[in-house]
């Protein structure tokens, strides 16, 4: 077991972050001295996963605090940042966290307020992972999407957390790690992780999640979110929306790990969630190089939206929700 | 529009095929002189697609039968090949075919039987192609997945077939190619072959099938067959039965094309037809790089089954076959 260094963090002035684009051949570092910095390796990708965006952004309100002199500049770096991605509702909240700390006490407050949304995320990912532990069966297959470990938050994990907690357990868990295309968070990061952590994994392709339901080799599916709306439905990487159907089809429990800061009380439904379309390159070229045929157009949207009705739980640190939604994540909410 | 050239042909003495490995990036071809290098070309995936297999085997035997002095040195080098691939029952029957031809009437008799079916296969492949149109409206979105086109046969295609003879009657129909992971036959081949044919193509992960049906974006889903069970279950590329589900939960037609060369009545049902393992190097490895963490485990079945109750229709070059399936099949198939 080899221990993962946090995601993110403040370091005399500047934002680390683990580069991401470079696992998992390398870990390796970005430093980010400026706000735009911090914004190029947003929208690279360099650092990913709601929660970690949500740190990422208040962060990046404290860069700017500390590095801009013009408090209309300030406000005008911190809505860019939270308009580089936006469909995690976190990287905004964390942006407008930080940005209230600013206001009311400068540029100190504004990286306290970083500071704390960093270190509660970790907590909360801990606890909630101790909470989902109980979904996850002894020696159960568990099919997961995307990476929610470690790296998709400042540490820990979300749904890969609520693995981590069970392997914690002694519950040997044995994890299928959907490869995730476009961008193969999965084969990438999550099986990095695993295998860092000695919990036994396997990569499929996305499209074998089907075929393992069908055949009775999974036992739960547990996934992130980047965004729960005030119903219930789950905005993620895309790939979920299919896992839910299949899920149910096949009487699986499809189990959604987030902290409380994903919940999106003023988005009341899925269909209100703005979906990032990303660049085309990203499906047609994979490590630099072309696999379609010169001038093929692709599509790529980043997310889908899981209606809450294909949703089994909900596990955040302040307890497993359950449906109806709408009630639960508004007391979840309520107590932030 | 440019023209594709045969998959695969008898030029010599020798079996010429379309290097599919090297596609899109080139348009080269393979030239087989023995059946133990056929075979290669089989196993690598030089050749593939159920209706060209069948075409294959029978050059195969063709070869073995022209090449092998001693006769139960041909039927071995046959039974090899037969069991190359065991997903496709178009392989065995094509070796079988050439085989009977050659029992009765020797080497000449089995190339005979090999053209026969060669021919036979793009004549049915224009025929399924024109019945089905009639299941594709104007103006149609459709998602398919793999390549069922010229490359996948002896020339025209099944599913893309379909397409192609709706594009033909100036139905307009434009294509979702689901990329196909792992070997993304959708974004290579499909996308090749469609921009060939002057047909609009756009290439997505296969995971954004669900978001595509969800959103309203796709009119109907056609997909080819590798094997068809006398109760109408389909075992078809990895990814095929995910597609099934969605089509089925958004109410959108999940049409399967395929000549009847592919309907095995032997096999009775889905769970009784041989899945393919393929190694795991095939998903972690994209273009010679190792896109995983070196030592993780990756698994990778070929194939997927989907039941019959989610197959709104079979088109086959003897009519349009609707559920219940059983009877329909018979029939089809005993005209043979």
């Amino acid at each position: 077991v080899e221990p993962i260094p946090p995601t993110i963090e403040w370091r005399r002035g500047r934002v680390r972050l683990i580069d991401q684009r470079a696992l998992p051949g390398e870990l390796r570092f970005v430093e980010c001295a400026t706000v735009d910095e911090l914004g190029d390796a947003i929208a690279s990708l360099s650092v990913r996963g709601a929660p970690a965006l949500g740190a990422a952004g208040a962060f990046g309100v404290a860069l700017a605090a500390a590095t801009i002199g013009n408090a209309d500049e300030v406000r005008s770096a911190a809505r860019r940042l939270a308009a580089a991605r936006p469909t995690a509702v976190n990287l905004a909240w964390g942006v407008n966290r930080a940005l209230d700390a600013w206001v009311r006490g400068g540029a100190d407050a504004a990286l306290a307020a970083a500071e704390r949304i960093a270190s509660d995320d970790v907590e909360a990912n801990r606890t909630l992972g101790d909470i989902g532990a109980e979904l996850v069966p002894d020696d159960a297959r568990v099919l997961t999407h995307c990476n929610t470990g470690s790296l998709a938050t400042v540490g820990y994990g979300t749904a890969l957390g609520v693995v981590r907690a069970a392997h914690e357990r002694g519950k040997r868990p044995r994890v299928w790690a959907g490869e995730t295309r476009p961008l193969l968070q999965g084969a990438r990061l999550t099986a990095w992780e695993l295998d860092r952590l000695g919990i036994p994994v396997t990569v499929v392709a996305d499209a074998m999640a089907g075929s393992l339901l069908a055949s009775g080799d999974v036992d739960v599916v547990v996934v992130g979110a980047d965004r729960i709306a005030a119903n219930g439905d789950v905005a993620n990487k895309i790939g979920t929306y299919p896992l839910a159907v299949l899920a149910r089809e096949h009487v699986v429990p499809f189990v959604v790990a987030a902290p409380t800061s994903t919940i999106d009380l003023d988005t009341l439904t899925g269909s209100a969630i703005p979906v990032e379309e990303r660049s085309g390159d990203e499906v047609v070229r994979i490590g630099g190089e072309r696999i379609a045929p010169t001038g093929v157009a692709a599509a790529n949207r980043a997310f889908d939206v899981t209606p809450s009705r294909l949703v089994t739980a909900i596990v955040t640190e302040r307890g497993i929700l359950r449906p109806p939604y709408a009630d639960a994540l508004r007391t979840a909410s309520m107590r932030a």
